[in-house]
């Protein structure tokens, strides 16, 4: 969940290689302004034009927490994932409350909860800026200078539109360099929560279930969107499909996949398969044993750290999936064989053998001097060094001050002008941070950092302070005052001086860490993020004059429209359903003698005879999605809403780096069981009714005020 | 606890230094055959003469699968801690029971159970013969030739002792290579499942409540040795204390330390904080996730995996606790300067300097290489590479075939004559092996293989045979018959030819591993360990020259003394108890809300009121012992029973580098309360009146025949 790693290309390169006349798979995380119209034509004879393109596009939402959701109702009204709006859950819940457990209902406007730094972005317009963005890079500019012209002229795109529009404005990177598209998004940040059911049903099965299929989750949450004290009237929403989707039904995906890897060449596969993952994991495998010894200590514990351990084995578990994937010779093989013979292709054509020709061998280049940059830069810059939510605030208002006093043109781009509302409303944030797990976490991750880079180091020497890990990070959590967020506010505003003069031992160990880990940042992405940018630049340039236009860019947790069908599959010989149903929750808890976290929550076995157990509530289809897509909403041929991912099967793991749709599967809530489950189990038939619908008298009572 | 990791030195170093005349520390783990006499006598006025030390001596048992007990009754009865027997528990369940979990209790002999691979052992004499040793290494051998001549005359005099006494003889290295000790045992490998508690009250407080303290654990169990279908009359046992010991009141603990590196220098400890401990943590963090996992699918699974999954928990805390004393200051720099001082002393006699002056530099060197070595040794030779119980199988098979074709003198250790019924007991053990489980931890370690010496490694390509890690390891699991226990026997009689001949994927990839892991264990044992040991041999010559013969060696699995008091300590200002009650339990568990793993057993709930409330259940000492001590008897003067180790507590963990009595304690089940549960718990009234006993005519019914 959450990281759902589902989807397209064995790849990019054999399918464009294929050419278009190729039968086609349901393949490809697709640009809105860059449709695949003729595919849909030829294969489903659907005509996706420009209004109903517009109508799922405005429909969407993206969850800036690491999802995706859409508008169900004239009234503001949000659905996502579960997992999606636990993080909202989590900060949400008092002590002694736990909402992710225990589910929430707003019965009305004035029990809704408002998030606190949850932003949700709706894209209103993209345009390409391909051809502004590499005229700043001018030719012959070394390395350091392009990176620093291409910053330069995106941080300026960005603070222009957001004077124009008034829109949230970034610079989307795609084709790992090839285009550069201007995304304008309607931001909104005041979310409040409206309903969740309890974890147990949302996500049944837990660990063990994640990423399998068949299942049995209710993994939804509902949000409604306020602006100026009033809930959010949306142009578009999307309708509510009476009976779902069918088997072997055409359906379509509107979400934000985060990231998939797709066009990386094999040495880049190598270096994530040699030590990206493996370093990833070990990180993760740590964490999730620190955080479960945490947790298992009290239950108050196990409520602090329940989202976020949650997010880390979720994540063990698709890096494991990845790592399997990459380990696999059959997959690598098709790999080796695609880019062969694109490579073949680029060096019999002398016009794009100079012009291309080179960019192999400059990514292998650069990826063997990533090898040696990148321990550094994840445990300095990334902060696997200081697993600390007050350190994160630390090193943001010190960074913060250097930054505001540079022009926007030269500035880290998240502190770029029409980025600081964004970066604010996280650092600003009232959400509680609990001392006895920063220390937990910061000890764990202060000894990792002796660890890593041995206890004589200097640097490490300096940010021990002569103490053991554990005493430091006491010493530190402490000492610090940071979790007040006037104080965080006055620090901001002080800019420089402020910070200069702060004796917080948080904002000093972060000013005693930037120069290291600003100076790995500089080599990563003058050496390694710009040469490499230059070199997939290339490669798409060659990619489309091979095949033509009809691509699709690896995914960059920007929206994008996926397509495919209801369908089930084969496994160890065994057929896979294409949907589950609400009786097959309680067979699946009884095949598990109901043990955790194979246990229904209560209302679920109290209410089972409310409910009609034939009713389907998980389905499977072959859409291309990823990590990031959870929330999405799932829509038939006209429009409407017939279920919601949340989830990809474990061979979706592997679709991270190639698409195959022969057991690959997208999993998704059923919109029936939606509906029935408010209705009959959570006395939520308000919000039932509101679903999918326009101005009825009771949401318009229920929603805003 | 297992590997309960207490006790003694800053550092032998430093204590001996300070002469005999300062204040003694409750320090030590003592060889019965140079036990601290005059210390005790100095100290405590005690007398610990040959009689008393023969008695608690041959009382002692030492649990070949990784534990202490003692004999404690005349009937052959042995306690030990329900961790140690878990091993056994978790065995001789069959699918369906779980031992580990509800407990057993053999009402009458034939109810009892034969453990299929337990091996315990009785000290009956200690030999020095370390003249013998050192003069099979003659002056100007190389390391390689030292290495094979120490070998050579170890296997022989342990030949010789087992031919001419019929014990068990092994030569132990005491001193880091200072002197060698023979040490014969009376074995015995008819042992009987008695009585086992339930999981939840033996470890209750699970992995949280490990290492720590106050605690609340019934943590024993019982067997009864059999030899001849009979039960064994042994010639010492001990009796049991009535009221059990009191504060301050002086107590021995008699058992088997496993390992401890007081005597290592900096450099070594070095190589452990930054090399060993992080390697070995990372392995069991992904161990203890993958256990996890695997164990949350089900019931079964977990059942299955619940031992081991202990174990990696317990090893994890262990090893962490050690990591953390690593990483403090205060710890090394006291070593540092203990190391200084003592360098500064031999340097300045001048025979002295002669002899072992060059000793620090050539640990240095050796360490160096040690630290290019390590991974593959690790990795080959210590299988973390093949975690799996058959490939451990197949291993054995394909050695002892290698082994048993050549001389007792050249053969590896384990493979000397005089071990080879231990080795084959354990290799034709009956106990069961879960295929799933199998898969699940070859299929892991297998890729971290891969991760470890890279995709494209020849050794590493040859060992998948193309295949991803997990359907390698699914078509050796599944495709390898030696799950049964008559083709193991088979091969081993079958020798050379058989291995040849076979046609099992395990076996061959054993015969493939093999060359290499043996080459890697070549450059061990002769580059590391041989010259590691001459060097360490200097230094505890030197040691003996400088500070007299007064001092006891690092631990070695073999049989200690060590001495205390019942004491409390003071933590965070907070007075911590000498001991804890069977009330405290039920209020421990309230405080958390009787969650997992706060739950008491059904029976202490329902029973509770059956107990006396204020009577001691865990009790904490100075003695100085570590993990392989669990199960250990304590004493008081009288030699009488008032307790058993089974844990020490969180600061206890550094005592691995270095002894302080100021927090570090070690943690016992009181003598009181077990009498008090199988009494009036357990309905174990026979049990209980035969603890201490001789010759009572109802266990001489029950226990014999």
């Amino acid at each position: 969940m959450r990281n759902v790693k589902l989807a397209a290309t064995v790849t990019l390169a054999l399918s464009m290689l294929m050419g278009s006349s190729a039968a086609y798979a349901d393949e490809g995380m697709w640009l809105f302004n860059h449709p695949p119209d003729k595919i849909l034509k030829q294969k489903y004879q659907f005509d996706a034009n420009k209004q109903w393109l517009e109508h799922l596009q405005k429909s969407s939402v993206r969850f800036n927490s690491g999802g995706s959701g859409s508008f169900v109702s004239s009234n503001g009204l949000v659905m996502t994932n579960h997992h999606v709006g636990q993080d909202s859950l989590q900060k949400l819940s008092p002590p002694g409350k736990d909402y992710i457990m225990s589910g929430f209902f707003a019965k009305n406007a004035s029990e809704e909860l408002k998030c606190p730094d949850l932003e949700l972005n709706v894209l209103m317009d993209i345009e390409d800026v391909t051809d502004k963005v590499n005229a700043a890079v001018k030719p012959g500019m070394s390395s350091e200078e392009a990176f620093k012209a291409r910053r330069a002229i995106m941080n300026t795109i960005e603070k222009e539109s957001l004077d124009k529009t008034g829109l949230r404005s970034d610079v989307v990177t795609l084709y790992q360099g090839g285009q550069y598209h201007l995304y304008k998004f309607k931001k909104y940040t005041d979310v409040r929560l409206v309903f969740a059911p309890e974890k147990d049903i949302a996500s049944f099965g837990g660990d063990p279930d994640n990423f399998e299929y068949p299942r049995y989750d209710l993994d939804i949450c509902f949000f409604r969107v306020y602006e100026n004290g009033k809930a959010v009237q949306p142009e578009h929403f999307l309708t509510w499909s009476k009976a779902g989707a069918g088997n072997d039904e055409l359906i379509f995906v509107s979400g934000h996949p985060g990231n998939t890897d797709r066009l990386d060449t094999i040495s880049h596969l190598d270096f994530l398969r040699d030590v990206a993952l493996p370093g990833k994991l070990r990180d993760l495998y740590r964490m999730e044993v620190m955080l479960k010894a945490y947790s298992e200590r009290s239950q108050e514990n196990t409520r602090q750290a329940k989202d976020e351990l949650a997010g880390v084995q979720n994540s063990r578990k698709a890096r494991l999936g990845m790592l399997a994937a990459l380990q696999d010779p059959t997959l690598v093989n098709e790999k080796v064989e695609a880019e062969k013979a694109f490579r073949d292709q680029v060096m019999k054509d002398a016009k794009l053998k100079a012009e291309c020709g080179d960019a192999w061998n400059n990514i292998d280049t650069t990826i063997a001097l990533y090898r040696t940059v990148y321990p550094d830069y994840v445990l300095l810059e990334r902060g696997t060094a200081f697993h600390s939510q007050l350190f994160d605030i630390a090193r943001t208002l010190v960074r913060l001050a250097d930054e505001n006093a540079k022009p926007n043109t030269d500035r880290l781009r998240e502190y770029r002008e029409s980025n600081l509302d964004s970066l604010k409303l996280e650092l600003f944030s009232d959400a509680p941070i609990y001392d006895t797990l920063e220390v937990a976490e910061l000890a764990d991750s202060l000894s990792w950092l002796e660890q890593a880079k041995g206890a004589d180091n200097e640097f490490v020497k300096k940010v021990l302070a002569g103490k053991s890990p554990h005493d430091r990070a006491v010493e530190l959590v402490s000492g610090s005052k940071l979790k007040a967020v006037a104080l965080r506010k006055q620090l901001a505003e002080g800019g420089q001086g402020a910070i200069k003069a702060s004796t917080d031992p948080l904002i000093q160990l972060a000013i005693l860490v930037d120069p290291q880990a600003r100076e790995v940042r500089k080599t990563y992405e003058e050496k390694v993020e710009e040469p490499l940018r230059q070199s997939y630049a290339k490669l798409a340039r060659a990619h489309f004059a091979v095949s033509g236009p009809d691509a699709y860019p690896d995914a960059t947790f920007t929206l994008r429209l996926a397509y495919g069908v209801v369908k089930g599959y084969e496994e160890d010989g065994k057929p896979m359903p294409p949907w589950t149903t609400l009786g097959g929750a309680f067979e699946h808890a009884a095949a598990h003698n109901n043990v955790e976290p194979f246990n229904l929550p209560k209302r679920w076995i109290e209410g089972k005879d409310k409910l009609t157990a034939s009713t389907p509530l998980n389905f499977v289809s072959t859409a291309d999605i990823i990590g990031g897509n959870s929330g999405s909403p799932v829509v038939n041929r006209k429009g409407e809403l017939v279920g919601i991912i949340f989830d990809g099967n474990i061979q979706s793991l592997a679709l991270d780096f190639a698409y195959t749709e022969k057991q690959a599967r997208a999993i998704s809530v059923h919109s029936s069981a939606i509906k029935e489950t408010l209705e009959k189990l959570y006395d939520a038939k308000s919000l039932a009714d509101e679903l999918g619908t326009s101005s009825s008298l009771a949401q318009k009572k229920n929603g805003s005020h």
